[in-house]
């Protein structure tokens, strides 16, 4: 009875999803999470019937160092959202979740309110690593939210290792978090962050932290110019907001939407959503071909030898991957069709 | 006699270069740098060979748009090393020139004096897309200059496509030239270049141009603090030079003596040109999986197909990706062994 309960047939969960039910939505998701054989199967065809149904979201990202203030954030930016009349999804990615257990697990916690808005679904990441990358299967989630009719998708990175880049390739408008420090310097800006940003918040714009907040966007204003990260006329806003007060969460919003009408109204868009799942399908087939090398621990040693043999200047970087290829083939024609 | 003339044999080549001779250098990197299948053979047995030879220079990498004064520039630094009674030799990566046979085709002309000093060897690029990307031939050209004892090797990109981040990856030094505009801002950055910098400097500070130059820096000084490229303790300095009053050369020169001190002392010199090394030879297996992708149309055309079915969002990416790698795989089990 249990099991039955636990693992829907793929019917159920196919019609559940495209209905809104958020139980079978959950129950896709952790399909969908499952390292199980027999669940990546159902999950590859759930995917395919739900496919049709999805894209209609805005997918928005959101990063931040530790100590931004994001789940304030996000709590107090999401009401904004869902008090509109929008549904909203909250998924997250967390590339250390798998080793660490982080905090990200305790999203519900975190978001209070929002967790408990009908209008809202909230999904902690429990990611490991897997084919597709950390990201594939927040994704695919997506995917599923989008298909369960949930009109605004927000993805969160917890801002380290690749997220980041990961989280940029899967949204349509990527909103990066900043703080103003103890100086008027902005803290934590990691390398090459700010010109994936089509946004940019400084938080915690309250109390005594006004002032330094406002001298801190100025100058980030003008750190922009030198950043030009975007090929369309979109030149991304810097603001301030306060999740504490509610000041600025409008805004915010705001400026996400007029993102939104602009760059359909271009075709960007359209575009660029296209280029995401080209790209999406190359990551992928570059994640089955590098597997290839972890099927066989002879070709993994071999791999590893070379590459100290390359390092150390011993054989050149052309011979030892002509080398390795030669493996690799001889692997292939050994195993069986996959 | 023409033909014995044109190709010597490989010892000849091997004992020429690690004695100095420039005429077999040039012969060694026409080598390298042919299509033909038997001299690709012929390559490779030399680049094992001279191998032991290589690793000893200090490679410099140098960017900037056209009409920043590359050449001008280049010329001047150059003779600045050579004057210091060190050996030096200029490459350059022109991703474009296969195609336009551009500017940079004439190299010796553009460094007139530079091109005529005997301690100086001065080679244009004739790169055309080949396996390992437009910058395996000039990293192996860089090899082989240091086997023939230039002490210094400066790699010029023409700052189009992706030379940058190419020539970055094969350099210790990687300066940034750029030049003030008509107001105060700077001209032609491109996105994510400047945090690949070393250094940066900042050309054409004479006469009439030296305040707009000088308050360029400053700027430019500020915004850096947004662009934390360096896991190490150095800052990339921003100098300003004209190489016309030959002002700020010696500095510039300084400049990259100091890092290569500094980075020497710390370990990190060492460490860097290790993982150079390993993602060079990562970067050219890749090449060679991906060049399979090429062997036959069908598979072409397949890949074709599945990626417009997923930018459609006809078909996951995840199903496509399998799909691709189930004939990847069926070709290489029909083909022979490389």
């Amino acid at each position: 009875m249990r099991s039955l309960k636990s693992k829907p047939d793929l019917n159920t969960l196919y019609e559940g999803i495209v209905n809104g039910d958020r139980v079978l939505l959950g129950k896709g998701i952790t399909l969908i999470e499952s390292s199980l054989g027999e669940d990546i199967e159902l999950a590859s065809t759930l995917l395919e019937k739900i496919l049709p149904h999805s894209g209609k979201s805005l997918r928005i990202g959101i990063t931040g160092i530790p100590g931004v203030g994001k789940s304030t954030f996000i709590e107090s930016f999401g009401q904004h959202i869902v008090d509109g009349g929008t549904r909203l999804a909250v998924l997250s990615i967390d590339p250390t979740s798998s080793v660490t257990r982080g905090s990200i697990l305790g999203d519900k916690t975190r978001m209070e309110k929002l967790s408990k808005d009908q209008r809202a679904f909230i999904r902690p990441s429990a990611t490991a690593l897997t084919l597709g990358g950390v990201a594939a299967h927040t994704r695919e989630c997506m995917l599923l939210c989008e298909a369960a009719g949930y009109e605004v998708v927000i993805v969160e990175t917890v801002g380290v290792g690749q997220s980041e880049t990961a989280v940029r390739s899967m949204v349509d408008f990527f909103l990066l978090l900043m703080i103003a420090g103890a100086g008027d310097e902005l803290q934590g800006i990691k390398k090459g962050i700010i010109e994936l940003a089509d946004g940019i918040v400084i938080t915690k714009a309250d109390g005594d932290n006004v002032d330094a907040a406002i001298r801190a966007k100025n100058v980030l204003v003008d750190a922009l110019h030198f950043i030009n990260g975007h090929a369309t006329s979109w030149k991304p806003p810097v603001l301030t907001s306060s999740a504490y007060h509610g000041t600025g969460i409008a805004d915010v919003w705001s400026m996400v939407q007029r993102f939104d009408e602009q760059s359909r109204s271009h075709g960007h868009f359209q575009t660029s959503r296209m280029l995401q799942n080209v790209s999406w399908f190359n990551e992928f087939f570059s994640d089955l071909l590098y597997s290839n090398l972890h099927i066989e621990d002879s070709l993994k040693e071999l791999k590893r030898e070379l590459e100290s043999s390359v390092a150390e200047a011993k054989l050149p970087a052309r011979a030892a991957a002509k080398k390795l290829m030669k493996a690799y083939h001889d692997m292939i024609r050994r195993s069986d069709d996959q």
